[in-house]
């Protein structure tokens, strides 16, 4: 393929991309296949020669999109949402057509400058402490990691090595086994400090556990995956109290800030902590700048040494959004979680299992876990709307997240009529 | 931004993209700016108010653009190969599209089984010994990475977890402490047995290794990153005989394999070590088919739990080169890189440091390390064409690596000229 067969494709490639996403209402949102459907419709090996590319395209119809569960669907209330948008979806054209690999700062200026600033101008948004920030005086920053996982293991990993060389440098007999049988990391039943949880949406109190978290001088690694975006909405921000106590902070755009997977949002108050944690540099690494302590180079701050030219993500989306536009989707999935709590409320033979902060509502029919369970697969297995469950001491719960762009309120409403509607079968059939 | 405007936008990046890919010629491969030239050119922070499309892609030539490394332009010569095709480009747009998240077989299913048969193709044509393909009675499989570093951390982790166990099982009385300082992980001075190392694109050799791994009882996980693409071709092919006796294998078609970064293979000939070791099984992840043994859950085969759809990719490259043009391309850039050998050794004031096999020429002035470094220095602030450095037995080295895919011997052959001539200069300097 050459480049005017790419013009031509790439533009019939954004059609069905348009195409897909605004007719995404009309494809079930949970597909109906059985594991391994896909292997029998496709060849055992690669083909020797080139294939044509409509060949290519005309496939996707029959043996792709049947298998997909669509996650930008406005019936697609499952999990959290993973951000998607049209300005994040050219720039990720432009990342893919660049195509840099970003290890250092030498290895392509503006992926890394860029990705300073964005992260900068996302901890603004966020009122982070201006520790947090690489562009005053403090000695910290933002990077952007591929996912939550892989910021917290940066995170204890970091802290990990900053407590060894502490206790190294305090006791030098002790052997690197006997300090690792010391070492601990607090977890609650989430994980790390948590402010928005899979599971029902709850929040740590910060102001509780930072305080002792510096007076032990221990590592406070906060993750707020889902949660975090809503912090650039000033009704939310109190949630955050609390994070000036934190080393380290995380949330995921990728989620809720319709920045397209992945980018998963990270700052530290101390850059070296994580530099000296990760440090490499063999010399086809080395370049000129890079001990003149005016530059970054990304790979001392995370797990793989390449990546992509992310920030440019961010960029677009910020700019063709601007906050205001930010703001006003995260208020939309909000107020339809509410709306959706309101319509719960109503009926009485449904409950609420915990509180609706941001746009995730836990709810059950009351009863026993084994009616919701049979009411959830009753559910998925109309496939109108999709939905996933959780635990919360020990009851079986329904989830509905607010997840797509394109989410309305008539979509919410359709989906509680629904819902209702095979909860009455639900309880019907417990009757009879 | 509306689908309509989308449509428009997307159309227009599509021929930003290919103007830009057709050019990259012209422009200087190694940007011309220092440390922080990037901040002072954007405002301080996001924009109230959304902008318009126009300015956002106005300043890609004023403020991006001038900090890029053109790691596509056919003069870059520095790290390694990074992938890049049109037929990727094109397939990454509708990744984006789709936008799910793969974690589970029914988070979306077309996704797990795409990747799944995919790596059974590649496998295949890299002749991987079928204990390592999923779709065989074996219990081998394989998994798309996001990089190197990933896939060797996730060998560990699942080498360690193994070990673990049956030491535990062994000898019960021993603490999870005393285990840990029993293990011993070797490496060689690059890390892992490694095919192609990127100082010099040096091979261990695994029919050595691979039978002590063997009576050791020890986890063997072999690293290709760059070269492992080369093995598609029947005569490089011997590079990778005693694969056989590997427990993991891993390499990087976003290198050389003309799929855009990120999509790193690896492939394990158990899949129940990875999923032994990861496995991870809140209620909100669970589905009905999980426990059927017939589907795989990439959840528990590495580090974060998120995942795109990258088999896209490999789909569309695969059958859009086929596999011959896949070869075509690997043995091009083999034979640039002999005939870039053949001019220096025509020079004998230049020797070639080790041997060539791949894509990639060290080569050095005769001479000190100083002479060397200076004669890397004018070429890089010449900005004409790019090249990294490496350390050989404590010489220092230049390598040249063939990246782009669009270099053509003409390039070579000007990029031979110009450090012929630059280390004319550099010779003349050191005798006066």
């Amino acid at each position: 393929m050459d480049a005017s067969e790419y013009r031509r494709r790439g533009k019939e490639m954004v059609d069905y991309v348009a195409d897909y996403l605004e007719g995404i209402e009309g494809r079930p949102v949970y597909p109906n296949v059985e594991p391994g459907y896909l292997r029998p419709l496709i060849p055992t090996e690669a083909p020797q020669e080139p294939e044509a590319f409509e060949d290519v395209i005309n496939d996707l119809e029959k043996i792709i999109m049947p298998g997909v569960t669509h996650w930008h669907s406005p019936y697609f209330f499952a999990y959290f949402p993973t951000a998607s948008s049209y300005p994040s979806l050219i720039a990720d054209m432009l990342c893919g057509a660049i195509g840099c690999i970003g290890f250092s700062w030498a290895a392509s200026p503006a992926c890394t400058e860029l990705e300073t600033v964005m992260m900068d101008w996302l901890g603004k948004m966020l009122q982070l402490p201006e520790e947090f920030l690489a562009g005053t005086a403090g000695e910290g920053g933002g990077v952007i990691q591929g996912s939550a996982s892989e910021a917290t293991l940066v995170a204890l990993l970091a802290a990990r090595t900053k407590v060894t060389r502490r206790l190294q440098a305090a006791s030098p007999e002790l052997t690197q086994a006997a300090i690792m049988e010391k070492l601990v990391a607090y977890f609650s039943d989430q994980v790390v400090a948590t402010l928005g949880t899979t599971s029902c949406c709850s929040f740590d109190n910060l102001l509780e556990v930072g305080p002792i978290c510096k007076k032990e001088d221990m590592w406070l690694h906060i993750d707020s995956a889902y949660a975090g975006s809503a912090f650039i909405c000033p009704e939310f921000r109190h949630l955050l109290n609390g994070v000036e106590f934190a080393d380290s902070f995380n949330f995921n755009p990728h989620k809720w800030l319709l920045v397209n997977f992945d980018c998963s949002a990270m700052w530290v108050k101390k850059r070296t902590d994580l530099t000296g944690a990760f440090k490499l540099d063999p010399v086809y690494l080395k370049h000129s700048h890079q001990d003149s302590g005016l530059i970054t180079d990304y790979r001392h701050w995370q797990i793989p040494l390449g990546r992509r030219f992310r920030s440019l993500k961010l960029w677009f989306v910020f700019r063709m959004l601007g906050v205001k536009g930010l703001q006003a989707h995260i208020r939309k999935h909000v107020q339809l979680a509410h709306m959706f709590e309101s319509l719960v409320r109503q009926d009485s033979r449904f409950e609420i299992c915990a509180e609706v902060t941001m746009g995730l509502v836990c709810f059950r029919l009351k009863g026993s876990n084994q009616l919701n369970e049979a009411l959830l697969q009753r559910i998925n297995n109309a496939r109108k709307i999709h939905l996933v469950p959780c635990h919360l001491r020990d009851k079986f719960v329904l989830r509905f997240a607010i997840c797509s762009r394109m989410v309305e309120s008539a979509h919410v409403q359709f989906a509680w009529e629904h819902i209702r509607e095979l909860g009455e079968d639900v309880l019907r059939a417990e009757k009879e």
